[in-house]
């Protein structure tokens, strides 16, 4: 029975680094007898153009109908005047939302091979092994009320309310302790607890689901000291669980310790349905269409797609192993480019299946 | 005249940086004919043993009656199991608040003789000087409503309220475009418009201000961005502006590319009255009382009071010669020590007495 994978090529580099990441994932899938059946839908920018929407109702039938999704990236210069109600970025919210993918897992390893890439010292991140658990589909970007209004001095007023429930935290916490079970066992939790009665309740309810994980090591940090310590010391951390704009700002700032976001793959997945997978880095319109593109995280997010969502463990190993085996032979895409290596493509990657 | 200097030691290593900073002011009042009159008051966890409350009315009084603001450092472990409401860091919020110190100014430069502190590369960080500008008493800090309450399901909820209406964002602006014109006229505004209304509005309103400052090049980024290209390329930043949230961690994150906390200041200015000068460090608790502290963002801090607080700039230049020969003969706290370098206590910087 075929694996039915909703694609989502999305805008800029989105197409070319689907288009490389599709043919290895059904070569690996030939390689372990395993099928995939890809339906393409739109989303963000492409999805506006075809149909005035970032995110038709027909994309929502098409993932609903699937076992996973995969995303590459939306968003382009070309939207970014239409009202923010309109853009891309509300189409990737509401796929997110619709879907309930609620726990975004984002890794930050440091491959050994790209430790050099990174603008920190190479004795930093050597070694750097870090999951990122952001809670994905509530706090400040999903929260109201929000808007806008006058204040009584007549002046437009902007607001939005960051607002955690028990349950939310509890499932999020529940997906982050697993995590952690199958790691160091440490799980830090990051809020802002000292000024903010919502993070107030993550870290009460955070200590509370601890209980249940006995053998993890807990500890609370200030989203500003973490910000800190990822760079002054990354290798303190294993597992980091925290909300929707904390682990927006955490991640991020995390890619950087790798050397490239052109690296990085990200899972987000709900109790029940189909998860979305997607690289951590944008859309690139800068460099869309020219075969620069490095589609090695688009590769990583099929992989963490055929690991967590479809069950596939060794097709994951197969992308996971080809990604190594390109890097082990030098190949670059002008991203990761330094001397001595050989540099390629987008396309060029498609080497990698000789590798599968 | 005496200048009027409400000191606020505050807590853990707060007392012995203060008393450091304090000798060198004098010093450098002496030598240029200035002198100050210091009144000491309480605050954060020393306020809550002697009074029950993180910030008393006495120590506002005492603000309020004196030239400018100089603070050390609040909290510690023995006051972290009070309810938040009467934790030290209360007694922050309040004074700045109470104050109205809506500016807060946090310069990351890299010193050539600490370049090499940083765990980031030295040619990432040699000859970077960013000046954050964060909102400090508005925002997700005091937005209301904020609290606890009970959903529909029965459950507890946290929520809080980040807001701001045009002219909070305009007066900061203003302070930001003022600041970028005395330096690379490079002004980057940060914030989250992709998602958050009070963002839209943020950028609505510096873009509006910005017609005032038509010599400096304004950007924007998003805060995940922000936090990223810190990392990537930080000497392509001059000045930037942003919301408290966001401002706390881009700052604690940028204070890393110095190598040290240790050496980096802050000033909170209000439109009118007495301004707030204080390290960007904490109180540190585990080093205190045991002269391992690094006193030198307490020395600048003063030295910001000097230049911005009191318009006494030839005050404010020695206190930095000071640091800088120190720094130049090789003298180092335990946080920057090197091979070849001469350790020295808290105390031990006493002798820049002698370069003043
Ligand atoms: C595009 C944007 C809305 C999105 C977010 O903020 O979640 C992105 O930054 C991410 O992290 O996936
Ligand atoms: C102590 C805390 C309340 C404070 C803040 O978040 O503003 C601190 O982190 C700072 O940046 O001065």
């Amino acid at each position: 029975k075929a694996h039915k994978i909703a694609v989502l090529p999305g805008d800029g580099i989105g197409p070319e680094i689907t288009k490389v990441a599709l043919e290895l994932l059904q070569a690996a899938g030939e390689a372990e007898g395993e099928t995939f059946q890809f339906e393409e839908a739109l989303i963000g920018g492409a999805a506006i153009d075809a149909t005035g929407q970032p995110f038709p109702d027909e994309t929502l039938q098409t993932c609903r109908n699937s076992d996973s999704v995969l995303l590459a990236a939306i968003g382009g210069y070309k939207w970014d005047t239409l009202p923010a109600a309109q853009r891309p970025e509300r189409g990737l919210l509401a796929l997110r939302s619709s879907l309930n993918a609620f726990a975004n897992l984002r890794p930050a390893v440091v491959l050994p091979q790209l430790a050099h890439a990174s603008t920190l010292k190479p004795e930093v991140v050597e070694g750097v092994d870090i999951l990122i658990v952001r809670e994905l589909v509530g706090g400040i970007y999903f929260g109201t009320p929000r808007g806008f209004t006058t204040n009584d001095k007549g002046e437009k007023v902007g607001y939005n309310t960051m607002v955690y429930s028990e349950s939310e935290v509890e499932r999020i916490a529940h997906v982050a302790f697993d995590a952690a079970m199958k790691r160091k066992k440490r799980l830090c939790s990051v809020e802002k607890s000292n000024v903010l009665e919502v993070s107030q309740l993550w870290r009460e309810v955070v200590t509370r689901v601890a209980k249940q994980y006995p053998e993890v090591e807990l500890s609370h940090m200030y989203i500003d000291n973490a910000a800190m310590q990822m760079i002054r010391n990354p290798k303190e951390f294993d597992t980091i669980v925290t909300g929707n704009l904390f682990g927006d700002i955490l991640s991020d700032e995390a890619s950087m310790l790798t050397g490239s976001l052109g690296m990085l793959p990200s899972a987000s997945i709900s109790g029940a349905g189909p998860g979305v997978y997607e690289p951590v880095h944008g859309s690139a319109p800068d460099i869309a269409g020219k075969d620069l593109a490095n589609p090695m995280a688009m590769v990583l997010s099929a992989a963490m797609m055929c690991r967590y969502g479809l069950a596939l463990p060794q097709v994951a190993a197969k992308l996971e192993a080809a990604v190594t085996a390109a890097l082990d032979a030098g190949y670059r895409t002008g991203d990761l480019m330094s001397p001595g290596m050989k540099q390629v493509g987008t396309r060029g990657l498609i080497l990698l299946n000789g590798l599968i």
